[in-house]
């Protein structure tokens, strides 16, 4: 295709496919390429594929636009346990803090990239610049959504915010033999009641998921009523104000399921992350074009996070996701449908093609 | 008191208080000698002191019956993980299997009592003979029903059945986030459902206790729905046939939370001991002895296993609990009020006296 390969100070491939024109402004395609350990092949990889896959079958044309295609670093945050290293240097985010964060073994990520023969002295021109008009996302669901309602394709028009907290019940560790039920104070009885509580706000509040997915008791002992149970909880929600009341209603809940069974509770919270919408604009031209494609256009939340979050902070962006066999992701047994990639390049081919007639597209500029 | 003490081949502390002419039956009173680690003073040696207490106070009186005064050796089972070593000598239930049965380092049984100076070819001689004609032993309650009567005294009518199962359940990991709550399969969230039944059900059947006490997730990540639990249950009630009715309806439970959750559930069982029921004379006439001591004379069943529970195999057995502030044991804040223990001490004569002169009590024989 003529282009010419790079790779930024952050690790990030990218090259420029130019526009029609000089001074156009510029499209962003991509997706992340790191994965997890014992991952498969497609979470983020596909994406910045679908990219390549979608310049290839132009044939050549060109349009009133730029497409910059970017195969992010960093995205999953396994080394560093931090996420979107390379999304956040094309927005400016990568500051000395993240640069100066060690890995297990006390290596910084400004060694790490150093080590990569890359200079982080010019992470600074890894940075969009005000021609940036947009940026899209392909990417596999990593749920059974789609599957479950026998579609390919889904236009993302929002991804959820999230609540990371950690409650413990603490009670009274005792006899399991020589306690009668009605002296207790079992604090994973009480967990397991707040447990069946949290599960029923969830299914409760539309669109809601919430999750206890760790529970460890004290002692832990067969023949010992548990003193104290400590307990993780995961919200997320596309609606921060409805993730916040869901919030507040499984506090009260773990209060009032304390104190009448006589324990105390107590809570932390360690992450609440906002919800990030997309922009309506392109999430509308995604709808049409995966209805130009055959596909019946469902929209979705994602409950994962994306680099278009990231990006999202300064440049309207849109995603699109594609069905997962099973639901499965983050294992080697992951996997697409050959139909529904070819479903997302028709898509995608549209897409670009109603963007090159959309002027009031190219006009908007990105709040880098 | 002009006794012979006696250490037999198991490590029994023993000696007998002669009765007032020979060829008398003989009455077992005692407790055991050991304890947990990070114990308090009493559970056990309560007991064995109560007994020497007794004789003194008779001030050479002596009985149609001789009393011997035992302090059994390893009654909790810390070091071979498995308890009433030294009661079990006095039934004959000291075998080649438990002798051989090692310690963490390996060291076994008969080496154990070996090295502490004694010879395992004497147990044979630990045992008691046709003349036993009853065993009695007063001991803490270790829990906290009598604290809550607010009564010094109780009378153990059984020692309850016990099972020691494992049940796990098996849903499917997934993304805390990606999946909707209708698509889930959360093995944590059917735990928590049926640990709530479980204490619905031993709540429901009077004198039955449930526990849950351990509880593990995997693969237990804050943002990853739990795929398996598993989960500890310790059920325990005098009545056997309770017992292994609520052991299925818990069961049962457990399979329909897991059908309607499209989970599975598998268990197995570890423990399955039958109750054991104490001597009804000798509890009669126990409580006849409480209430002579001022003390109303409840009645009472024991959640922990006691070593009159081994005696009880081959000769009539009564137990006496003393109250135990906030029920608190295995512990160094366990303790005991000193009018509770000169209530036992008082109920323990009334109780010698009246075997005294019950003809039908001295002529009884073990079933040894």
């Amino acid at each position: 295709m003529g282009v010419r390969i790079h790779i930024d100070a952050v690790g990030n491939f990218r090259f420029v496919y130019s526009a029609a024109d000089a001074d156009s402004p510029r499209l962003f395609i991509g997706s992340h390429l790191d994965t997890v350990p014992n991952a498969g092949a497609y979470d983020g990889t596909l994406g910045v594929l679908l990219a390549v896959a979608l310049l290839q079958a132009l044939h050549g044309r060109h349009f009133p636009y730029a497409i910059e295609v970017i195969g992010f670093s960093e995205e999953e945050g396994v080394r560093f346990s931090v996420p979107f290293i390379g999304s956040r240097a094309l927005i400016g985010r990568v500051d000395d803090t993240l640069l100066n964060t060690k890995d297990a073994l006390g290596i910084s990520v400004r060694e790490a990239i150093e080590h990569f023969g890359l200079n982080p002295r010019g992470i600074a021109q890894a940075r969009i610049s005000s021609d940036a008009c947009g940026y899209l996302e392909f990417h596999i669901e990593q749920g059974p959504v789609l599957e479950n309602l026998n579609l390919p394709l889904a236009v993302v028009e929002a991804i959820a915010g999230q609540s990371r907290m950690e409650f413990t019940f603490t009670g009274r560790a005792n006899h399991a033999g020589t306690t009668p039920m009605n002296l207790r104070h079992d604090a994973m009885a009480a967990a397991a009641e707040w447990i069946t509580a949290v599960e029923r706000i969830a299914k409760e509040t539309p669109g809601l998921v919430a999750t206890v997915g760790s529970v460890q008791t004290m002692p832990g002992a067969v023949n010992v009523i548990a003193g104290e149970a400590r307990l993780s909880l995961d919200v997320r929600h596309p609606d921060d104000k409805v993730r916040a009341k869901a919030v507040e209603q499984i506090i009260h809940l773990g209060q009032e399921i304390a104190r009448l069974r006589g324990l105390s509770i107590r809570w932390s919270e360690q992450m609440s992350q906002p919800a990030v919408a997309m922009d309506p604009f392109l999430s509308s031209q995604f709808e049409q074009a995966i209805g130009k494609a055959g596909c019946r256009p469902h929209r979705m939340v994602s409950g994962a996070g994306h680099d278009a979050m990231i990006m999202a902070e300064q440049v309207p962006s849109a995603m699109i996701f594609l069905r997962t066999p099973g639901g499965i992701s983050h294992d080697p047994a992951e996997s697409v449908l050959v139909d529904d990639v070819a479903k997302a390049i028709e898509a995608g081919l549209y897409l670009l093609d109603q963007l090159a007639l959309t002027p009031i597209f190219q006009k908007r500029t990105c709040r880098a």
